[in-house]
């Protein structure tokens, strides 16, 4: 039983899949378009779209409606019900014949820039080109002329070229192909291109309820975030739930001289690392009570896509460049699969050249969980703050701390918690999900990673709660993309994958 | 036995000293020409004194020497070796018949300052009256007129108002009450102010071995510091050494998303949490193998002394603001004489505003170690290092991890240590310590506190090591100075009080 089980997962693992005649179609238009295609793209990156530079913002948004028009698509801006918030660029075509209609989402504000990270000759709004990721000592090439091949493993570096303009400009070119080859899509599209994700996406809400009739669809499709690790087309079913803490520990009142109260007076920093290093084993467990509880166990499809994942571990290791993961021995999919407990920051008073011989007052760290199917926003915050209590500590969430509670309480913690949102999971096995995964298995020859949870997390829970429907994620950027970081970059050829990706979901 | 031994110490705790009839001579002088010596020493806080103002270094050594010659003191500046250096002020005042000669020692350069941190009308050089400390309410009083009484308890607040230019006046308006008295000295006095303390004394080896010859003497009273909190004058025999030590842990190469990586790749700060809880007991015991080895036992004179210490360990927790001290039920006196370990900082990634959901790439601590008599500075890193790599760490002293390292070594520390130096303690029962003992307890009728050695550091094995001359410390300051803070001030009656102790000291 045992070996048969493994031939047959040894004859899976050499799958070959057919390519679809119409994903040949779409690669032969585009190969004889493609300098057409950068060209536009180009001019999308050349706009500044940081999510707080209102014109730029605007002007970003111009662009889009302008593109889409062009292509003949109904378009309008969405406002939310606050005034002043970057409004979704909205658009529809209607398919005579169509019975169901998918909305295209990706998002067109972009992290914000400190110019002076980026590399030599790259700026985040002069996008260039480059013969090899910066990483492997890829080097500035002229933009390629009209005559002169492009190779595909070329990148474009920018802000935005992947996270999301890359989303935006590869939904809208699969659109413009099968107009151009005069295929009619078999699905009514919908497209909905956020100006505010990078932002926290804090009027998303506002902008579904108001337009939720406008909005309606049988699935939502989210173009954002890189592919495989391995480099595999991958779909994504769900995402982890998130909400930050911020723990503030006290002890003086003032800096206090380390010579003439060290070993006497409480240190701060001291108290916050027994806290923290009570709160994982040395494998990076989470040791806090019931912190592992509630999860809703993957069902039999998920559980065989999970196990169909090819793994990463080792390449993600030596890209990283560390000897030895967290999780005794768990795999990176299984692991982010669960409940996490992660220190995003600490600080009290100073290191470097800034020290001093000082015991500091208070010491705090920056934590985020993430949350997976089954967790409660507020029960999981709610077991780390017990785990605080148990330790000793009083917990408070006020900033100033009376004379009264300093005297009273020998460990005193502020705990702060941020919003925060639950997980979101749709099922692999709902008849439209199958209908996704069979169009992108139809592009590629090599098996496509199906994960029924990424790692990140999106408010997804809203399109639910808003709207009712289930959002499916199509990312296509590279992974190594440095997405929210200085030299953001995408790899050319995912942007040709990523448009043969969504024409195969508009004629699913 | 045991209820005699009782009987002596509740005898003892209430003696009552006779001050000496030169201490009434010298307040009386001092009672009637108060405004003169305010004024004088107005004149010298308003000279700005932090270490790298070049210009204002000198100005404040001119005023000095300004001041010493008024007196008819023998006055010369002391030069390093390396050029630019601040240099010593130094000064003789031979006294026919006296057999040996004591050194005075105070410094005068101050702590940077940062204005802004200062609390409104108060500037660092335009030192001005408080009613009070700020911390009690104080109010920004004027300058009293010369027809005005001077109440004791007001304070003066600026720069170096206690530490260090307290020091130097009080030592040289001693001197100045003598003469005006026509009392003379029954040592030879020496004068011998710093002007690089607060730069960690870098160059003062330099000044003691290039002019040994002017320094000769048989006892230096180190001027600096704080009386004990009691508000009792107090001599100090001893200080602490010190050393400083950086530990930087290493994860991956890059910062991480926490929600595609989170429980998966190691988090720098997490295993930092962990390395520093595991160097101490809840109590604040340092767990480090051996680390309260090799502490020299105190003489029994030194055990009486630290014995008939007056406890302000309930009057400091108030002041400070905490519920429980550390160190298991031991008190400050004891505490302070023993090894310490202190996290003087710590840092990773942000917190607050600037923190963003990630996995840090390193994770930094600051340490100051403090040693006692017996410690030796190399042998008590040494421990340290030892108890990291018992961690499991493979500890280096470079910046940047090869990529090899990296991927053998799960764990990875960085290590810097400071120069440092030892603790130097001069015994309580030689002669002259005994003279000193005998002189300060002279001007009061409260006993005196004898410490042997101070919880802080100063480099005062330097005096031993280029002169083999002991020290004895026989500070003048309010314990509640801010000293290298914003808001130092010094209480009037302090500057009295030190006046008295130094006329003691210089007829001893």
């Amino acid at each position: 039983m045992k070996s048969c089980l493994f031939l047959l997962l040894l004859f899976t693992q050499i799958a070959v899949f057919a390519q679809s005649p119409l994903t040949e179609q779409v690669r032969k238009y585009r190969q004889t378009n493609e300098h057409t295609f950068l060209s536009e793209f180009m001019g999308l990156l050349s706009i500044p779209n940081v999510v707080y530079d209102t014109v730029g913002i605007q002007k970003t948004a111009a662009y889009i409606v302008k593109m889409m028009e062009a292509r003949g698509i109904k378009t309008e801006l969405l406002e939310a019900k606050t005034k002043g918030v970057p409004p979704a660029v909205h658009g529809e075509v209607k398919v005579p014949g169509a019975t169901r209609t998918v909305i295209f989402y990706a998002h067109y504000d972009g992290q914000p820039v400190n110019p002076n990270q980026w590399a030599e000759g790259i700026e985040p709004f002069k996008s260039v080109f480059l013969d090899a990721s910066l990483e492997k000592g890829g080097k500035i090439i002229p933009v390629p002329k009209a005559t002169e091949p492009i190779n595909p493993e070329w990148r474009i570096y920018g802000r935005s070229a992947s996270d999301d303009k890359a989303g935006v400009f590869a939904i809208l070119s699969a659109y413009q192909v099968l107009k151009k080859l005069n295929i009619q899509p078999s699905v009514n599209i919908k497209f909905f291109f956020e100006g505010e994700e990078e932002a926290g996406s804090t009027h998303l809400a506002e902008i579904l309820e108001k337009h939720a009739d406008k909005l309606r669809s049988d699935l939502w499709i989210i173009c954002d975030g890189p592919v495989h690790q391995s480099g595999r087309k991958q779909v994504v079913f769900g995402v982890r739930g998130d909400v930050n803490m911020e723990v503030k520990v006290y002890a003086s009142k003032r800096p206090l001289h380390s010579g003439h109260y060290g070993n006497w007076a409480p240190n701060p920093a001291m108290m916050l690392v027994k806290l923290l290093a009570s709160m994982k084993n040395d494998e990076g467990r989470v040791l806090i009570k019931g912190f592992y509880d509630d999860v809703v166990p993957f069902t039999e499809t998920e559980k065989q896509a999970i196990a169909r994942v090819p793994s990463v571990d080792e390449q993600m290791q030596n890209e990283l460049g560390f000897a030895r993961p967290d999780g005794g021995g768990k795999s990176l999919v299984e692991l982010i699969n669960l409940p996490s407990l992660n220190i995003n920051g600490i600080a009290s008073a100073n290191v470097g050249k800034m020290a001093a011989n000082v015991i500091p007052t208070s010491a705090t760290v920056a934590l985020d969980l993430r949350l997976v199917l089954g967790n409660d926003v507020q029960r999981q915050v709610q077991k780390v703050i017990d785990h605080i209590k148990e330790q000793g500590y009083y917990v408070t969430r006020n900033e100033s701390i009376t004379d009264e509670e300093r005297m009273k309480y020998p460990l005193i913690a502020r705990v702060q918690v941020g919003k925060g949102y639950n997980a979101q999971r749709t099922k692999m096995d709902l008849p439209i999900a199958q209908d996704v995964i069979k169009a992108i298995q139809s592009t590629v020859k090599e098996e496509i990673v199906l994960m029924p949870s990424l790692g990140g997390s999106l408010p997804l829970f809203l399109f639910e709660k808003y709207l009712k429907t289930p959002t499916i994620t199509v990312p296509i950027a590279n992974h190594d993309n440095n997405q929210h970081a200085e030299n953001e970059n995408i790899r050319i050829q995912n942007i040709w994958n990523g448009i043969e990706t969504y024409v195969a979901l508009m004629k699913m």
